[in-house]
């Protein structure tokens, strides 16, 4: 079965609305943030931590798992779910960001992307029909079309080629998708370029997805624009499909992007900055690796529901970060995703409540002060 | 309360022994395992994880507590048990084996060891008095007296010089306990020598602990001068007090110094080896990165209980370990830590039913197939 979107209501003063997915793996609540599973795995932590702190769905990487251990594996352990031990929905990205992000030497031409493993050299070829190939195999809930994400900045040129090739890009991968239990999304591309968003929109709803990403931001453009280049893609986008703003995940990004009617989020920030030793609060973020926590007996956030929270210090995971020890990256991590977790359910609270600009102007004055 | 060991039984056909130890976090069945939480963490896992796998005390260092995060900062949350969220009983190591292992440029007199920090090379003095100072304020139910782990081999000159001073040093450190809330056990020393072993644990009686720890084993010896040197010590341990063999996690060592009458182990190396891919299984070590494993769907070990044998498969977990994924690292260390307790579960049953030899030659001989 395909994943169904079911929109609750439009919040009264925006466009941020508050919806469910229905999925095989039961019933999500929108706008809602997802912590990112690279290879299979969200990094440090259980499924059942990730049940603990109420995610909903979480991501996966077809480019990684192309390469490791390689999508026959997946399908032969009896698809991703059974594979990494996750019975909630679980989305996967096509590979075009981590083409983009992480290949060497990359040649694109209108059949794929030739490019150079980065684990060990090897020249690949990703394709729109092998990205969903593999991903029909991982046997994920929703699967993305496989794009180009155009660099910032880019050329009015270049971005329009571009984005023209993604949307054949998005036709073939369509054709090419044959699981009946996974959904297919489609990109919107275009660059900076408003009329580019919304031919890119326009053409990629044309095609008719079960859901409709915003890709392309978060690659290094100013906040204004990225906010821009939303609100230039999603007026185009149909009511009754799930928005996905991919790769953001910064708490006033995801304000941001609610407020202009995005569902879905993603980001690597949480854990990552957790493995740097860092910590969301609504105060702002903190470096535990700052000599003023090392007598600091009290959690990371006051309030705060985690795990982390509910039995740690700040002195002890300090102490753990400083001392390289994983438990400290997984106690951050659990906190740092719950924040955002916790952060779209205060949202979805505030809309329900037609309260959600007085909601957004409280938490960024706390959180940048 | 300092800790009380109580003898259950002996077994009929050799020296092993069943026992309880109560301590203040409660009563723990011997002969058991202890895994090792060098920097007040068990590499990767969380108190509830050590709970889940039936661990009874656990390690920690007095070395590494010392330099991070120091043991005022511990004594201010309130000792290490609430420092790390452990409720379960705590054994701290005097730091004389780190200094033996880790420290660079040592010097060893009456007073005690100069040597380098092996985090910044700081000069750094630890005594007898200091380490038993700093092992009161760590608040661990059970101290060790600061000693001198012997080098193997070691001249019969140099063994009994160093043995000496150990017993010196021992009763400084049992002069210099305060805390009436943690038990201090002796270590006996005296190197491969059975005249020094026996003067040794003489001596270290007569100066009277609540528990012995047999100690300079696992110095590259090899496995019948390990045996040796157990028995030489133990013959002379009284019949009341633990016995605890230092730094032995190997199965086939924990079997042959439960023969010979030792209560406690305690070893990194099932968490080690599990960052380095390793499995125990009752058929052998397995490593996961050899490339059988790619698609086998089966758990590391078939009967076991633990949540890494519950929930994955060997394929997964060698995906994991490949990727370079802690998760993996941790599903490993819960497994081999589970492996070594469920062990000593068995060896338990084996000699209240009076039948260990049975059992140790049954284990035995699956285990080196």
């Amino acid at each position: 079965m395909k994943i169904k979107y079911e929109k609750i209501k439009g919040e009264k003063n925006t466009k941020a609305r508050l919806g469910l997915i229905h999925t095989n793996y039961g019933t999500v609540k929108t706008p809602m943030f997802m912590p990112v599973g690279t290879q299979a795995t969200v990094k440090t932590l259980s499924p059942e931590e990730l049940k603990d702190i109420n995610s909903g769905v979480i991501l996966s990487n077809t480019y990684h798992l192309w390469l490791r251990p390689g999508e026959d594996i997946v399908a032969k352990a009896g698809g991703l779910h059974k594979f990494m031990n996750y019975d909630g929905p679980i989305l996967t990205d096509s590979g075009g960001f981590q083409v983009f992000s992480l290949a060497e030497k990359k040649n694109i031409s209108e059949e794929g992307v030739i490019f150079k493993s980065h684990i060990n050299g090897e020249k690949l070829f990703l394709t729109p029909e092998k990205s969903i190939e593999i991903q029909n195999k991982l046997d994920s809930d929703i699967a993305m079309s496989f794009d180009e994400c155009i660099p910032y900045p880019a050329s009015y040129d270049y971005a329009k080629k571009s984005t023209e090739r993604t949307i054949r890009w998005a036709k073939r991968g369509k054709e090419a998708h044959k699981n009946p239990n996974q959904s297919l999304f489609g990109i919107v591309q275009g660059g900076e370029y408003t009329d580019l968003r919304e031919w890119s929109a326009k053409e990629t709803v044309k095609l008719g997805f079960d859901g409709y990403s915003i890709g392309g931001t978060s690659v290094g453009e100013d906040k204004p624009t990225m906010y821009k280049m939303v609100e230039d893609a999603i007026r185009y986008l149909p009511e009754d499909k799930p928005r996905y703003l991919m790769g953001v995940g910064d708490p006033i990004d995801i304000l941001e992007g609610v407020e202009r009617g995005v569902d879905m989020f993603d980001c690597v920030l949480p854990t990552r900055i957790a493995r740097h030793g860092n910590a969301f609060t609504r105060n702002g973020k903190i470096n535990l690796k700052n000599a003023k926590f090392k007598e600091d007996f009290t959690p990371l956030e006051d309030n705060c529901d985690c795990y982390a929270c509910k039995h740690y210090t700040k002195a002890y995971i300090r102490h753990l970060i400083v001392a390289n020890e994983t438990f400290g990256q997984r106690l951050l991590s659990i906190h740092n995703l719950r924040f955002l977790i916790k952060l779209t359910e205060d949202i979805r609270k505030s809309i329900a409540e037609d309260k959600f600009l007085e909601f957004k102007e409280e938490f960024i004055d706390k959180y940048q002060k």
